[in-house]
């Protein structure tokens, strides 16, 4: 049986809606997924609420603002719309969630016809992680173009940031500080390396990565990247109330963060960058080198260790092994601290 | 047991949010409203994802952005809030659920310290309708205002737009167009009657009553009016494939609209005024009359017969029982239509 697809109203705004509706009807349809069954979701787009069937629903909101969360001049309009639809989804890879579907509020500029590429690009991410689009809002903007998606998930034993133990190992997956090094790329008038751009424009949520893991074995805690690994690591630990000591030496830094001027530059960016979406979490030590070759084999990716827990609290680094840690500044991006600045490209080099 | 409510990190925006958070408890407390327990709400604000336990899950998003939805200079910061927070459970109302929680995303420009006022005003109006903050997410915006408002509710046997049927009642709670007749006086540089401007700026968000309406009794179809009562009923028919015919003369106008320079005048505002809030249904004759004398002793609100469906399709009207019905034009508020204007007033007087 297929999923209730309400037949919308007349108007210029519904044909917008329909026509977007369309679009991602079409992409299924290219992506041979198919319509969406009545036993994952009662009621889909057109009505007033989706209503999605089942317990343990994971529920996340993520905003992207133009200016504050992208360009236009840096990025394809089908692109924004992927963001934006990663960035939401990777929430729900951050509590080991299997995807429902995004609801998607959308405020456009008048004039502005990039609306339906911004749909298609988010549609695609939506249908490529597993989520179906349940429906949404849509209305002008007197300023920029914003987007907000709200992912929606089941999860029976979610993987929450406040597990983390003293004495566990912190492990990332994939290597960090790409999106970084292409927004500094930017920011410098150069063209960033095709891999950090591609991992700044269409970034992956970790959603089959995270459920591997929370299937494979004994997480403590989990939390995607997406305010870079210093902030995301000082959450996990003011969550969990222990102190987490980062190897300065492990962390794997991306290809292109490399490239930037200084190894302490190619760290800044892979601790301070925001967005690569990867996943940070915490096992009891032993089980990430037991984890490590499997999920290479799965996803042609890596596992690394790059700190552990102690009891105590805050954030700490050390440069060596005998070194003695010392706190690390939060380095997150704030959009609103005293180190905000207009664009994700402030978001580096504010961290070690 | 307490609601997991997890530890935030340090940073300025997680100050804010915490603030945001502590307002939020605090407002709870004055309600005499307590902890929200665990049995509804496994994971609550602070960790990646709200997570709910339960079948049936509705979910709605509704996007309010500033000198669109709303002008400062006419509403109160926690006058923004709570409208923006009512007109997303008005979704949950408009399908008979019963509110769970609400995820906001604010967008807010530099230096606007109003954040915390909007966000006590939507705190307010969440849980005066039963909806715990289950999360959200906060950026800076280089324009407007802009919020965001996901309601999450339970509903075993949602009450959806598409169940009318040819030979049934169609009818509405309360009395229509005060908003815009709000909205019509400030655009006429008149301060608006002070009814009129508290269905502007504090609608309600008829959940009680829908829920109510649901179990007392054969709810063939459902809508809220947020469009209009042309638009939203035209909604009705479309989804229901059958023609829907409006009695003119029968529609309860609200006292302030009736203050309107005209019958006309009047009846154009309780039309195509959108943001009423109200109830719209579909009932088998009989029903509506039955229902009535009840809902009016619980509620101290009317329900009204304004019309009926019969086969066909499309929104017709009538201007007395012995008049053929004609063609009525949708009436709602479109952002994107040729009739669409920079604000809410211009959602009024379209439609007849």
């Amino acid at each position: 049986m297929n999923l209730r697809r309400v037949r919308l109203g007349p108007g210029a705004e519904f044909d917008r809606i329909r026509s977007m509706l369309e679009q991602d009807a079409a992409l299924r349809g290219r992506l041979g997924l198919g319509e969406p069954g009545r036993d994952a979701v009662l009621v889909g787009p057109g009505d007033d609420c989706a209503v999605v069937h089942g317990a343990g629903i994971a529920i996340s909101v993520d905003l992207s603002v133009e200016d504050v969360h992208f360009r236009r001049d840096w990025l394809e309009a089908e692109e924004i719309g992927w963001r934006a639809a990663a960035a939401a989804l990777s929430d729900l890879a951050a509590v080991a969630a299997a995807p429902v579907g995004v609801l998607v509020s959308l405020a456009l500029p008048p004039a502005d016809d990039s609306g339906n590429r911004v749909m298609a690009g988010l549609s695609e991410a939506a249908a490529r992680h597993g989520a179906l689009l349940l429906g949404g809002d849509l209305a002008r903007s007197p300023g920029p173009l914003v987007i907000d998606v709200v992912a929606v998930g089941r999860t029976g034993a979610p993987v929450l940031r406040s597990g983390v133990l003293p004495g566990d190992e912190i492990w990332v997956t994939g290597r960090l500080g790409g999106a970084a090094a292409a927004v500094a790329a930017w920011r410098a008038g150069r063209a960033p390396d095709p891999p950090a751009r591609a991992a700044f424009a269409r970034p992956n949520a970790r959603i089959s990565e995270a459920r591997w893991l929370a299937e494979h074995g004994g997480l403590h805690a989990l939390i995607d990247l997406s305010d870079g690994l210093a902030g995301d690591a000082a959450h996990l630990a003011s969550a969990s109330g222990v102190r987490i000591v980062l190897d300065l030496a492990d962390v794997p830094v991306h290809e292109s963060a490399g490239q930037a001027g200084t190894a302490g530059d190619a760290l800044a960016l892979a601790l301070g960058g925001g967005e690569d979406y990867e996943l940070c979490f915490a096992v009891a030590s032993g089980t990430g080198d037991a984890l490590a070759p499997g999920f290479l084999r799965t996803f042609g990716l890596e596992l690394t260790r790059v700190g552990r827990a102690v009891p105590g609290e805050g954030l700490f680094a050390r440069e060596r092994a005998d070194a003695e840690p010392r706190p690390l500044g939060m380095g997150g991006f704030s959009h609103f601290g005293p180190a905000a600045g207009p664009l994700p490209g402030e978001r580096t080099g504010n961290s070690a």
